[in-house]
């Protein structure tokens, strides 16, 4: 079975280009000292899981309580969950992952202290980080007075246990170039440096400093301080990690095979992905929908939910009902959370249907 | 069980809502002498798709070959795969559809038109409607000499029975307010009157003339000449509803249930919905991601793949970790789509879970 055979629109991933991906980031991070922790928000899939731990990550990154159970289920021990958990039910669940797994979470409230208080015990204590706001206003506690002040009143916390620090740097993502780039991954780690200093000199242990994301691992040799990242896009890379200058065409392991089914015009075609495919995610500097990658020379300017709008040089490019385009999405994180399966390809060949195992686990 | 102990992020519909959408739209084509059958991109389930039905829809619209196979394994016989269809493997699944159930396609090129041939049979013609392009270039013959020329061409193959004529009205999506949109619903009309007209005097049937959508609703009586129209988004309505006037608040169904997590600085909180629960799909005349009812007076300004970005002023609406967020999204037809199952409630109380049957089956 080929490419060409799957049923469109579909979800490829080229695993050639993928693994490349993991191995590439697993040398680098070593290279720099610094432990990887793949998110696995992207993927979703125990099997790309294992692929990076088997590549030398020491376990994984998630956001959300669901996505935990479904690595646990199959197998995935050592888990970060990237989150405030806050609410019975919530907290329910993480006490069950906590009793079979060693997860981690994230805390930045005495309100969410308490309920993961009721976790832990004594005996054996949840292992937490405290979030800081490196300027994201995502969560986290302010940097300097606020940070320490929350530490010291964490430490009385017997059930929990202090792991170490943690940042979102979200304004990566919206830098115009790479100079301004790594200009924030340095704030970022100054920040964190800062910051573990400030509670280490306090008697509160700091183990743990994790920061990164994949626009990061561009100057991962700035990230001084950080003791492990956690990039999650690098496996698939997209046309954002394009313009952030992280990736190049040929580091895009995920694409969306397309059919045009008509030609309205010249120099107008549709196609069968619309944004039940690509969702309507800008790229981090870019207006279109997607890099057309075949045919050379088309631009995917529009989407309904299940059309794309395809404009093109009629004079210069022929497209045809029935003819197959491919193209590199946006914002390749989010789309195997619309599929059931992906198709793991070695050239044209599909060698492996891959499950997304925590596709819509977002609870 | 009440909606506040469903696991958060979660898909609610309120029943009562949903059924006067129905019936409202029900009463309002039967009194313009419009048939109406509904497009199920929106629920994309069995469960409403009856409802509809039972409230008097002659069939049900879909768009790709997969949801007309989920609605068919659920019973649902009378489908207008309002798509083009195109290449071998997705023929051979219509070919199956078509000895099994009442399937109606459309066709807007002879290439289509010959693979489509291979399907029917003079003894069990597949019924086509021709696909005219009203302005919106994403399929379809231009209206005039070259619809009337395609029709000709059309008859000639034996295997299809041409039923009528069909438009997409996408430019009404762009309108920037009501009267706008009332004048490209009455050159819709016009375009389709005109159209079958034609084809009428050169001896083709035009027995199905099938337009409209849910903005269109807002200019019914304007739709002189159309037979039947396939609303889908006036089951749940959006916030591009209230702003298009066809819906108020009152009148959406479908709202997303949140929780706060996080409030890192004063006027500042953070939610546990993100663009993998609401999409980043704008309205079509606003800014922000979600309208959020509850609490009043705060607006969803931003979103990550599982965060939402709250802002408020801390003077006037208070937050907390923990409480409950209520949002009605921007664009309602593309939630379920991500979720297995949705929750169906009257006032405070569940009473129904309904599974999205046909969730990513974009293929």
């Amino acid at each position: 079975m080929t490419k060409y055979d799957i049923s469109s629109p579909a979800v490829i991933v080229d695993l050639d280009i993928a693994e490349r991906n993991i191995e590439r980031v697993a040398v680098s991070t070593r290279k720099n000292g610094i432990k990887h922790r793949p998110h696995i928000k992207a993927h979703k899939s125990a099997y790309f899981a294992r692929k990076q731990l088997e590549a030398g990550a020491i376990g994984v990154a998630v956001a959300k309580i669901a996505e935990a159970e479904t690595m646990v289920e199959h197998g995935i021990n050592d888990i970060l969950i990237a989150y405030s958990i806050v609410g019975a039910e919530k907290l329910q669940r993480l006490k069950k992952l906590h009793q079979t797994a060693r997860v981690m979470t994230t805390v930045d409230s005495l309100e969410a202290a308490k309920g993961l208080a009721g976790i832990g015990s004594p005996e054996n204590p949840l292992p937490v980080l405290i979030e800081i706001d490196c300027g994201t206003h995502r969560g986290g506690r302010q940097p300097g007075e606020d940070t320490l002040r929350f530490a010291m009143q964490l430490r009385d916390f017997k059930p929990l246990q202090i792991k170490g620090i943690f940042t979102y740097n979200g304004n990566l993502y919206h830098t115009e170039n790479t100079e301004q780039l790594r200009g924030l991954v340095g704030q970022e780690s100054q920040l964190l440096t800062e910051a573990a200093e400030n509670l280490r000199q306090h008697q509160i242990s700091v183990e743990i400093v994790s920061g990164g994301s994949t626009p990061a691992l561009l100057a991962l040799e700035q990230l001084h301080g950080v003791t492990e990242i956690r990039s999650g896009n690098y496996l698939f890379n997209d046309v954002s990690g394009i313009q952030f200058g992280t990736a190049s065409v040929e580091d895009c392991a995920l694409r969306v095979l397309a059919t045009v089914i008509s030609t309205p015009l010249p120099g107008y075609a549709t196609i069968d992905a619309g944004s039940k495919t690509l969702t309507n995610d800008l790229s981090v500097r870019g207006e279109e929908c997607g890099m057309v990658v075949d045919p050379p020379g088309a631009q995917l300017v529009d989407l309904n939910e299940e059309h794309g709008y395809l404009r093109y040089d009629p004079d210069r490019v022929e497209v045809h009902a029935g003819d197959r385009v491919e193209i590199i999405p946006n914002h390749a994180c989010v789309l195997p959370n619309l599929c059931d399966r992906i198709y793991g390809v070695r050239g044209d060949d599909v060698v492996k249907e891959i499950t997304v195992d925590a596709r819509g686990r977002n609870y």
